[in-house]
């Protein structure tokens, strides 16, 4: 269920936020997957989407979305070099890349369509999962541009700012990655056009906001776009990181309880609902509280999570709820429970509202 | 990729091993989803299917499977009671009942369709999930009965087996547990026609093979079924808890390595695929050797995963494989993989051999 009220806030909470900072927002489409959601957030003001694969690339291209990077390190083998091309025709498509080689390979495979794909650099400032240090850089730029693609820029995804206390830290070790990157790409004489980060934990930080005397300095942000995904809806990750709060959460998932379990002595305990790893996912980073939170209950725990059963513990001495009584629970990562889902219910209100399509579920390739 | 030679070999061992013991099969077809997984098994002498969701049973029912269990504890609405009458027109549906509560509810919701509905009352074998413990098992029973519903004995579901060392106490504790439970509803005055237990961890096990004195006994296994689901393929979580081999496992998921990762010193030292948790499922039980496991490279880790990236540890002094070389990766629990790709494609020995839809997949209600 999407609270449609919430979700235009935050969309436009966080066009106006990245607007007053002078940077382009280019959302992350793979948390939601979903054309109407993208439509709001280009008419809030978005530059065009980010993407994680050259799937999701075609079905967001195919809806009218002109403007499309897909953030990831490719492997473009030849067919996917004919998609490319093909969705290049009549798009601006920018791609990520990490390696001399992937970059190479990518060029030899798109032929004399290169020149239409434009590339950012991959960067690690810190998450270290894809992406090479700053000072590699302009050797893959170059790579690129020996093979006849675009070089646009570089970008980065702060992924180290998901857990407690991280987030500060985080957007200034980006923020330092990707001043150090553009530079590298520009004194090897590279125009510099696009600088893109941001993760939803760090998109409302500014790197220059600091308290930290070694870090300050009379300077803008280094990026020159943002590309937040999870901010439209929230989840359980969030909260808990305290990156947003319960009134800005919009997504949820309307379960059943369908079970008491008794302890060993007799008494009733714990309860089980109807939602399991099939619909909320299973990411549980180890600082989490459990497997999602409900929404209404902020004192519950779901300690245990299985297809379609979670274990929720209750706050001792209060009744548990009976057996139907429906519950709102919010997952650890909403981005999983969008790609579990065909379709989403929306709610004005309190009241069905209608129905979207995940018109992008399962495109992983 | 499903290896169907791998597939089909999985089926009749299972097959073979449950005929041996006298017992019915009665496979669990939220593991796979797929119509063609489900023939296979019934023409290998299924006496049926398991589901977990009225939706999984409507799917394979449409294609023509007459007995089904949906081992699930529901709370039966009206509109659900309506789809569980049209289902047992044509069909014999059984139904998980753990609770006088949601018997009662069911039977009112169900009217004069209840008797066509059997259930099975579900006992806690120590997974402490739903289920009744057995001394409790004739209070639900006579619930059930008193609203129509027609009682067809116990069935439980011993989940702890999913530990190392347990699938042997785990086996031992379920057949207690349903021996006790189906002694409860005799001694009421109930014909037991059912005792159904079972996982892929224990269903190879038979409690009376037992080292342990206090434990043998001269007489058979309580149950009358078996419902294992993940033994058609085997994963990751299998393999590691010692209950299949590597050239058991039917299913892995094709990957490519992307990005090399470079360690501070400048060393190669892991490198990503782009399997994520959107593909392989995040389930990662404690005693795990990381988020899944490459086939064919049993001693490289994976040590991180996100939406579209794991992490894979290699070993030391090992050169790294080339960023475009494919590997076979093995989901920890394949139930998650099969609920998210739409179709999967089949090989023989080596080469494509067809595609085959995952029709029940996201049937999650």
């Amino acid at each position: 269920m999407i609270d449609v009220d919430i979700l235009d806030r935050n969309i436009a909470r966080m066009a106006a936020a990245t607007q007053a900072r002078g940077l382009r927002l280019r959302p992350h489409a793979k948390t939601h997957k979903v054309l109407e959601i993208a439509e709001r957030q280009l008419a809030a003001g978005a530059v065009g989407l980010t993407v994680a694969t050259i799937g999701e690339a075609e079905v967001f291209a195919k809806a009218g979305v002109r403007d499309i990077f897909i953030a990831y390190p490719l492997w473009v083998t030849a067919p996917q070099a004919a998609r490319l091309r093909a969705l290049a025709e009549a798009n601006s498509i920018t791609v990520g890349v990490d390696s001399a080689e992937s970059a190479s390979f990518m060029g030899r495979n798109l032929g004399a369509g290169a020149g239409r794909i434009a590339v950012l650099v991959e960067l690690d400032s810190g998450h270290h999962r894809s992406g090479v240090r700053p000072e590699d850089a302009a050797a893959v730029a170059r790579a690129a541009a020996d093979a006849g693609l675009d070089v646009a820029g570089v970008f980065t995804f702060p992924g180290h700012s998901y857990a407690p206390g991280m987030p500060m830290a985080a957007v200034r070790q980006e923020d330092e990655a990707l001043r150090r990157g553009a530079d590298e790409l520009a004194a090897a004489g590279f125009t510099v056009r696009t600088i893109s980060g941001g993760s939803t934990p760090t998109a409302s930080l500014d790197p220059t906001d600091s308290l930290d005397p070694a870090y300050s300095r009379d300077r803008a942000t280094a990026g020159t776009e943002l590309r937040p995904g999870v901010y439209v809806f929230g989840d359980a990750q969030q909260f808990e990181l305290g990156r947003c709060e319960p009134a800005d959460i919009a997504l949820t998932v309307a379960s059943t309880v369908v079970s008491h379990h008794r302890t060993a002595a007799g008494e009733p305990g714990r309860f089980i609902i109807d939602a399991g790893s099939k619909v909320l996912g299973s990411d549980r980073p180890a600082w989490a509280s459990g497997y999602g939170r409900l929404l209404d209950h902020p004192d519950a725990r779901i300690t245990a999570l299985s297809e379609h059963h979670a274990t929720v513990e209750w706050p001792q001495g209060l009744a548990l709820p009976d057996r139907g009584e429906l519950l709102r629970v919010v997952p650890n990562h909403v981005c999983l429970t969008m790609n579990l889902v065909d379709e989403v219910s929306l709610v004005r209100e309190g009241a069905l509202a209608g129905r979207w399509a995940v018109a992008a579920r399962g495109r992983n390739s």
